[in-house]
């Protein structure tokens, strides 16, 4: 006789990123003796969110509605588009709260060795845009890792082929930041793409 | 016009204990781009663990039946019941492998100062079992913080009143645990309770 239900609730919280055994087993007990309630709640969110969320037609972020709250929303320009990695680099600029343009989320990088290539990135989608004459700017935001580079290298030559300026986010020191606890790369960088002062 | 389906899911998976705000925005995104099939069982686990997982009748533990595996095990020890403060306890010392005997859970400790009493804890349940002829030792395994060890002389003076051998699970250096990393509570503890050899 075995406790398969329990057990199943703790596997299947192991799903989570980054939750391993241990606290899947925390997260079910927490759940089922101190937090009924919101168990109910999860579960019925993430039903919910399940039937109602998908991506976005114009950015491919995720969304309740046909085309997102930031792409329908009549205070943003229509001029630029900032392309990033991950729908968590789009929340992180959000919260920063000063680009006021459009944004395309490509979801990954391009990467021939995962098999990852430029339409599972949704690029075609970002071309067609580029290509209606309301955008002149594009700012590429992906990471500087080889493969967000070499995404960065594509769509730059794909949109230069538009006569789109393309521009990428600056790479530095962080606002706040102290020089001597900064990685080499970074400090080299800040130095080769120094700015008049 | 929000996204209020997503920002809700986000909250939701904020009620996990130990995750923040950023960590469930991660969960969110993946259940809702990379593991879709996944989200579908975790909501589904949740919803029939709610429906389905209780307390045993006997030692507290979640279990789907009306009494857990352990308890109902004709292989266990009706002699000895080990008394832990969580449910994590319980697994972690199943995980050891050597206790055959069952267990009774308190889910927590005495303290006054958070109304938490006797009651709570479900020790009227453990001395009832206590009275029933069939347990000799009751062997106590709560935490040595201060809460624990006085939920812990509580349960010894009831038990003892019954006639029932009293121990307490042995706190030292633990096995392949070097010296020199060890807090002095811990080695003053070892010095102290010292056996012969």
């Amino acid at each position: 006789m075995q406790e398969h239900i329990l057990s199943k609730l703790v596997d299947d919280l192991a799903r989570f990123p980054g939750i391993g055994k241990k606290t899947s087993q925390r997260m079910a007990i927490h759940l089922l003796n101190k937090d009924r309630k919101g168990a109910e709640e999860i579960s019925a969110s993430i039903q919910e969110a399940l039937s109602k969320v998908r991506k976005c037609g114009r950015c491919r972020a995720l969304t309740e509605f046909d085309i997102c709250s930031i792409c329908q929303s009549e205070k943003r320009s229509e001029s630029q588009i900032c392309v990033v990695e991950n729908l968590q680099d789009l929340y992180a600029i959000e919260q920063g709260g000063s680009f006021r343009g459009r944004y395309f989320v490509l979801y990954g990088h391009l990467s021939p060795i995962d098999g990852i290539s430029a339409d599972d990135l949704g690029i075609d989608l970002l071309i067609d845009q580029l290509s209606d004459g309301e955008v002149q700017e594009i700012i590429i935001a992906t990471n500087l890792t080889v493969e967000g580079q070499a995404t960065a290298y594509f769509i730059a030559e794909k949109a230069r082929s538009l006569d789109i300026t393309v521009s990428r986010i600056a790479h530095g020191v962080p606002v706040g930041g102290e020089l001597e606890y900064l990685d080499g790369n970074t400090l080299n960088l800040a130095i080769e793409t120094r700015q008049g002062f």
